[in-house]
């Protein structure tokens, strides 16, 4: 039977196979994932960001447990957009779901950022189309940090629960300037620790003064503890519930979609210069010229557009 | 007087003037860069970068206070990745950095990412080759963050300094991964705090595995008490003889100057279809009939390739 007969069928190993296929981009994967893609759009994703020791494992793994209640399947991909070479082993705070994993509802992927070429939103856009087909009602995506890189991957999310805790220091400023843009639904985790109502208010005033819309909930919760994790998922629902009735649900994933179409054109692009080698010959002599001066990268990356034509 | 000629003159107005330029994309901008870059090549870039909360700030204001005593003249460039409309303001912890605002043989800029099309990295590389050309002999690169996007600022130093702190939870496994591969110099600061010296066997220990060649220095820091400092600039210096007697200097540039390249690359890219009205015409069309599945974004991007082509 082909891979995709059986990931419609449910089955679990194909489901990470074809993962995999993405992940080490294997021959033929972009006509499987052309197949399935139609049979895709069902999943909810929720996304689970914030900055590093904010605790968002132990949280997405509170979460998947009170959804799995509801019996519904699950996927997680954890994103760790600074490793090139994590393959899941090293994420090592991903061990703390085994419970979870052998909860055969759940499917568990931790994602690096392989190779130099491939973008990892494209990769985890690609396991999520998988993981929807595959049949999972709810994709939780988790990542580590609060970069660029993250906004990018976190654009694939239809609601995003920012995670923070107090004492980030003087990063905070920084950390909240950027997350003012992505955050649907805020949980100040480790609740019990000294300053968490001080940054909870601090958020709060944050996004009071922010655009009109959906305001987000800003909630304390201990993971840990498994405090409050019940009213964290009915915000979760709730944003869900705003999106449907105010035909956001669509805006949002259609503009998710363009994102993802410019990053596969990027993508094509630096395969047509580095993974070409007269293109990748002309690029270093380029870069050459430039290290010492006698070329400008200005100029230089006028000539690598002019070979795009060709 | 030009503004050129003006940066040539070292005014540092015009400097400011010329960066605010890239920022904003002003027109011509392009031009003067590419006639002042064979002015540059001169300054040794050193990046600064750690997770939120490592004091990287207060660290280069102390490295920056040690440079200066050797009468240097210094640019301080603070990349901001997660906020689109940062412009130094909302970076409360500059503030901090006052008395060497008033030292005019420092440069002290804030950078964040505006917009949308513009790569952070190709703002930050062009601000080194202005404050390069305007004289500094010294370039300190800080950034908050451990995602990809940070990977790619830091690409234009010569020498990475990663800042670590005691305490960051699981989380420190996935940075660690990110971090083997861009950090020169591993600072552990506030290293009067509880486990500080355990963070440094564990770096020490995955530095040990790593490949030959430069091995980085791993070094227990306070930038608050002012401990170490001065340890931390001679290994940041050691590093830079490394590159030097090594031939490596000229090879790391190469390779900056080509991810420089690939960034302007990209952004042409962007431009070229979302700059331009009937392209982004087409994206749009393409983007609403994907997300109602009755295209997928792989074909999507293969049509939106053949654009640029054009």
């Amino acid at each position: 039977m082909t891979l995709i007969k059986r990931l419609l069928e449910g089955d679990k190993r194909a489901c990470a196979r074809l993962i995999s296929h993405v992940e080490n981009n294997v021959q033929g994967i972009n006509e499987k994932l052309k197949e399935i893609y139609p049979k895709s759009g069902g999943a909810y994703v929720i996304g689970i960001t914030g900055p590093p020791g904010s605790g968002k494992s132990t949280l997405t793994d509170k979460l998947v447990k009170l959804f799995r209640k509801e019996g519904k399947k699950i996927g997680v991909i954890a994103v760790d957009p600074t490793s090139p070479f994590t393959g899941g082993s090293i994420l090592g705070d991903r061990i703390r779901m085994n419970d979870l994993s052998n909860d055969s509802g759940v499917f568990i992927r931790s994602m690096g950022a392989r190779g130099h070429l491939g973008g990892l939103s494209d990769s985890t856009s690609a396991a999520i189309t998988i993981l929807d087909v595959y049949g999972c009602e709810y994709i939780f995506l988790e990542t580590v940090g609060v970069g660029q890189s993250e906004v990018e991957v976190m654009k694939s999310a239809d609601t995003t629960v920012m995670v923070m805790v107090p004492g980030l220091g003087d990063d905070i400023q920084a950390i909240k300037a950027g997350i003012m843009e992505i955050g649907d639904v805020f949980a100040i985790n480790k609740a019990d620790l000294d300053g968490a109502k001080r940054t909870k208010r601090e958020i709060d005033m944050m996004l009071d003064f922010s655009e009109e819309g959906w305001r987000p909930p800003v909630t304390l919760v201990s993971a840990l503890r498994d405090e409050n994790i019940d009213v964290l998922r009915d915000e979760i629902l709730e944003h869900y519930n705003y999106l449907k009735d105010n035909e956001l649900y669509h805006v949002e994933r259609k503009n998710n979609v363009k994102s993802e179409i410019m990053s596969l054109v990027v993508k094509k692009v630096k395969n047509k210069i580095i993974g070409n080698e007269e293109n990748h010959q002309i690029l270093n002599e380029l870069s050459e010229k430039v290290a010492i001066r006698e070329e400008n990268p200005y100029t230089a990356s006028e000539v690598i557009m002019a070979l795009l034509k060709k």
